[in-house]
């Protein structure tokens, strides 16, 4: 799998606009409306799950056929403009387009930055099953723009937090310090290329998930999952207690020195918020359920953490799961 | 890309049954029900233009999804079991499910056998604009079952012919005899080996359609095209006039042997039928026209041939084919 071409600019780039198709999230008008209007074909889509239902997929293609039709496809380059749902919608059209063309990403929130940008997945929903349909299909260039990250989203900095703190936790102690410490845009804005090469570093290893090894990159995702399904909270925070848990079942599994690293991980939810969590939850065990049924297996393969750095696969039955859940609700 | 394995056998193979989805054209239950009884994962199609339809796909795919559900991914095989519409979207549907599963081909007829199984072109329409969406995936096993092509094909045989006599002419003069005297199924199906591999060693110069030089294959399909949805005549038949009608323009326009090669175009149609269907075709220049649109062109590319084995591609205008056609039928 080719790699993708990273640009970190100030301000949003130029293009050969005329010879691109522009997918964008409608909300970004207010703000960037100005450089989406250098885009004489331009796609405006609401972000959100919706775009990612394959049912509507038809719809927007037949409709982007129209917008680009003017452009050969050979010179044509679809470029993303947005999170990650525009980015795995965008990236999934480009993947299959005249049987695949050009594809750039401008990621405008601090989420597909770090994380959906990179690595090529691109996926669409089933009929409420997440992530059925998809392709590896890198983004030949993914521009990274400060004045989208940092002005626009510093509110939404702190749901990005603990992605960053996971891929670091991945990677060892000296990322992870350097997370700790990035507690405001600015500074993420920083460490975003350690970051991305971070995830990098594992995709590499396993670009089309064949050995395993590319699975790590969802430490915290079992259970994060799903608390974003039932209690509806945004995917990084849902992540940051997921993480939390595992890292906490890491200790006692697996001796993770997590008295050692608690200053370190100021970017996750505390320990007694956790608690409060996993008190709300009510069916752990169906959500739990579907996820293992969509993998087809009868053991989810969790991430557990020895040390910084120092990860661990192993497969886990529902059941110790669920006593894990209850251990740590008291 | 991969290329596919090629297995020749004289009847159905035997699979890993219980880890197949098997999706095939329901024609087939008649010849081939107890075969198809062997999966206990199947799903049966319609074959066609409608299967092809992107609307119809995520349907299709939430009841695969269902029917495969107890299969992992990582062990699941899609086997395509049918023509040209089967394969191409059971290889699309095997490319996008999960990001890409493992994906076997069956061909039930002698076009799928020659052409549209090999080279792992997979396409959906949209709307009408056929082709638009797709990937390129080839099977990693095809298996080509001569009881299949052989006893259950004979009729359709002739349709196939023009497409063996296609590649035959890309191929040179030695090939081109050979298919000149296979002029029944059984002996198509000792052809059969050869004319993959006269197709496949275009395809191997330009698998994914960059350089241009996998066009070629395209030779006839300009006029055939046109004449397939203006007429509505059987695919292989209107390629089969329009290969007749470029060699007719190829020998005014680069001296190809035409008078040379007439008893090997047998599995042509003659000269004075072109004539004919030429006199029927009333909107060359509007179906043109939507070709044209969807390349993003001002010209086409047109595949002309200086003698068996020596072909040249060049951009014309729309002008100048509609001034052959009327040419030709004079």
């Amino acid at each position: 799998m080719r790699e993708s071409e990273l640009f970190f600019t100030s301000s949003l780039p130029k293009f050969s606009f005329d010879q691109c198709l522009l997918i964008y999230d409608r909300r970004l008008l207010k703000q960037c409306g100005k450089w989406i209007q250098h885009f004489p074909h331009a796609y405006g889509v609401q972000s959100g799950e919706r775009l990612k239902d394959l049912t509507f997929f038809s719809e927007h293609v037949h409709k982007l056929l129209r917008k680009s039709s003017s452009i050969a496809p050979k010179d044509l380059t679809v470029v993303g403009f947005g999170g990650g749902s525009v980015g795995d919608f965008a990236g999934f059209f480009a993947s299959v387009f005249k049987r695949g063309v050009r594809f750039e990403q401008v990621p405008s929130t601090w989420l597909a930055a770090l994380d959906s940008a990179h690595g090529g997945k691109t996926a669409l929903n089933v009929q409420g099953f997440k992530n059925q349909i998809g392709t590896f299909y890198p983004a030949s260039k993914v521009h990274l723009v400060r004045e989208v990250l940092q002005e626009l989203n510093e509110k939404r900095f702190r749901e990005a937090w603990p992605e960053a703190v996971k891929v670091a936790l991945l990677q060892g102690p000296e990322l992870l310090r350097k997370v700790s410490r990035a507690d405001d845009s600015a500074r993420l804005w920083k460490l975003l290329p350690q970051l991305i090469e971070a995830k990098l570093r594992v995709v590499r290893l396993d670009p089309e998930e064949k050995s395993g090894v590319r699975h790590l990159l969802n430490l915290g995702h079992t259970l994060g999952h799903v608390i974003e399904s039932e209690l509806g909270l945004a995917h990084g925070l849902a992540i940051g207690y997921g993480t939390r848990f595992a890292l906490q079942w890491s200790e006692v599994r697996f001796d993770f020195p997590l008295s050692k690293y608690e200053s370190e991980l100021r970017g996750l939810p505390s320990a007694s918020d956790l608690r409060k969590v996993l008190g709300r939850l009510k069916n752990v065990r169906r959500a739990l359920n579907e996820d293992k049924k969509k993998s087809g297996r009868d053991q989810v393969r969790f991430i557990f953490l020895k040390d910084a750095g120092r990860s661990e696969i192993e497969s886990v039955g529902l059941d110790q799961i669920l006593a894990e859940v209850l251990r740590q609700q008291e």
